[in-house]
């Protein structure tokens, strides 16, 4: 398996702007994302702060970051990493049913905006999980409710349709969707997560009910520490030094989940302090 | 007199960006600097990692900055800060004749790229300065040599020429110069500052010496420590936190001056990190 020396999560204005720096600096790199980029950029009214462009509109701003990445024949891959895992002096990277491995990982993943459905936090681990994919297994047979803020949640769910006995889905968004037929597709909002002791049933805006053992949250950023187990977290961001070092050896990140403010040019700059500092740091290892 | 509630030292991409998110933000500010914003910027060549210009040379991004401090009416003031005092809840800015006030500062100097002189660390102190119009009227009477790598140096030696017997200008830039009919031009470059216990005189490329009692060394960057005393550094870099709040209240620092990499994105993004932090800062204050 190819080991890169740079896997770059997420594809936000931290992320490309690290993997510019990856690909001037030559080294093997690969940035999971969008090929999109950033949906929020696109939604974005005029910017004024991003110095070099008055006051364009975000789509524009993106245009202009797409021609970037094209110039430099940089490809974004559309893949969802679950989780990353720490082999020491390389890292494994986690997609639903594959693997890569690369010598540092740079975390570009964002924050998430969403604020949290009532009862998610009471019941997190208590039946509620962010990650479909990876706890599926423990739904065997039972009813499940997913509830996805984007596109790439139907796979999940068509993954999980596989294993549980009844999978409920409530699409976040627009669009069409392609999931297995045995899906059933909920056209309502989820209101509450109702139980005990653990999830019992989904409450709906319109006051319907849905049973539910387990109830996954698919949202566009996956929760930092769910992702990098053992990552240090200060505030609700990962915690990083000013060279946008984790505490995780190799393991760097920049960008709205390193903390605020939430500004494009603030992103970008951290995504090439981020670059820079994994390509020291590779240098240090002799790799 | 006026009270601005930010002043920003330094016209480079992390002082512009700074003033950007100040007029956005709707402060009262000044910035003193360059109006043609980097020397440093016009000559670089292509430039390929500022996210959202590819391959752009650095005269042609300066170009987009300019046009950018235009479109938001924003003006550059041409004046150099000598020093800035910490009053408690303001800031002194002190020009060579001239003082301003403000509520918070943003230090956007940047470093000096020159490598010291032979002499200039040993002698720092015992007649070596980097500010002339301070130390002037230490050498009263006595012989100055004045090495100055900018046009605003003339202004300065003119100041000293008034109080100094004798004073030698050794130009270390191209163009016309605005001296004094009593300063000696010196058309040579320096090699080194000699003397015993303290500076005695300067030797020349050619070989030739200047009888020196002080040496002044006008950089385009101040030393930070000069420029604010007090100021906390680091690694030859002023410390800031991941909010680019320095040791002391109420200033912050951005840019080069800061620390590696030195690349203009980074710059910009923590310029912006900077104003955002003065604004917080001032809201807090009640200002």
């Amino acid at each position: 398996m190819e080991r890169y020396d740079i896997a770059i999560i997420g594809s936000g204005p931290a992320g490309i702007s690290a993997a510019l720096n990856a690909k001037i600096r030559n080294k093997s790199f690969i940035i999971f994302g969008s090929k999109q980029i950033s949906n929020k950029l696109a939604l974005a009214p005029h910017i004024n702060n991003y110095l070099g462009f008055s006051a364009i509109k975000g789509k524009d701003l993106l245009k202009n970051f797409q021609n970037h990445m094209k110039e430099m024949d940089i490809e974004i891959v559309e893949e969802r990493i679950n989780n990353v895992y720490s082999m020491g002096d390389y890292f494994t990277l986690m997609v639903n049913q594959k693997m890569y491995e690369a010598r540092t990982v740079i975390l570009a993943t964002g924050i998430e905006y969403t604020k949290p459905l009532e009862g998610e936090e009471k019941f997190l681990g208590k039946g509620v999980g962010y990650c479909a994919t990876c706890d599926a297994p423990l739904y065997r047979g039972k009813e499940v409710t997913i509830v996805s803020y984007s596109k790439e949640g139907e796979e999940e769910a068509n993954y999980v349709s596989e294993l549980a006995n009844n999978v409920n889905y409530i699409p976040m968004y627009r669009g069409e969707f392609k999931l297995n037929d045995s899906i059933n597709l909920i056209e309502d909002k989820p209101k509450e997560i109702c139980g005990e002791t653990k999830v019992e049933k989904v409450v709906l805006k319109s006051g319907n009910e849905l049973k539910a053992d387990g109830v996954f949250l698919l949202k566009n950023a996956v929760p930092p520490t769910q992702l990098v187990p053992g990552l240090e977290i200060e505030d609700g961001h990962i915690k990083v030094d000013r060279l946008m070092r984790t505490n995780i050896k190799g393991c760097f990140a920049a960008g709205d989940c390193v903390g605020k403010p939430y500004q494009y040019i603030k992103s970008a700059g951290e995504g090439n302090i981020a670059a820079l500092s994994a390509v020291n740091y590779l240098a240090e290892k002799d790799f």
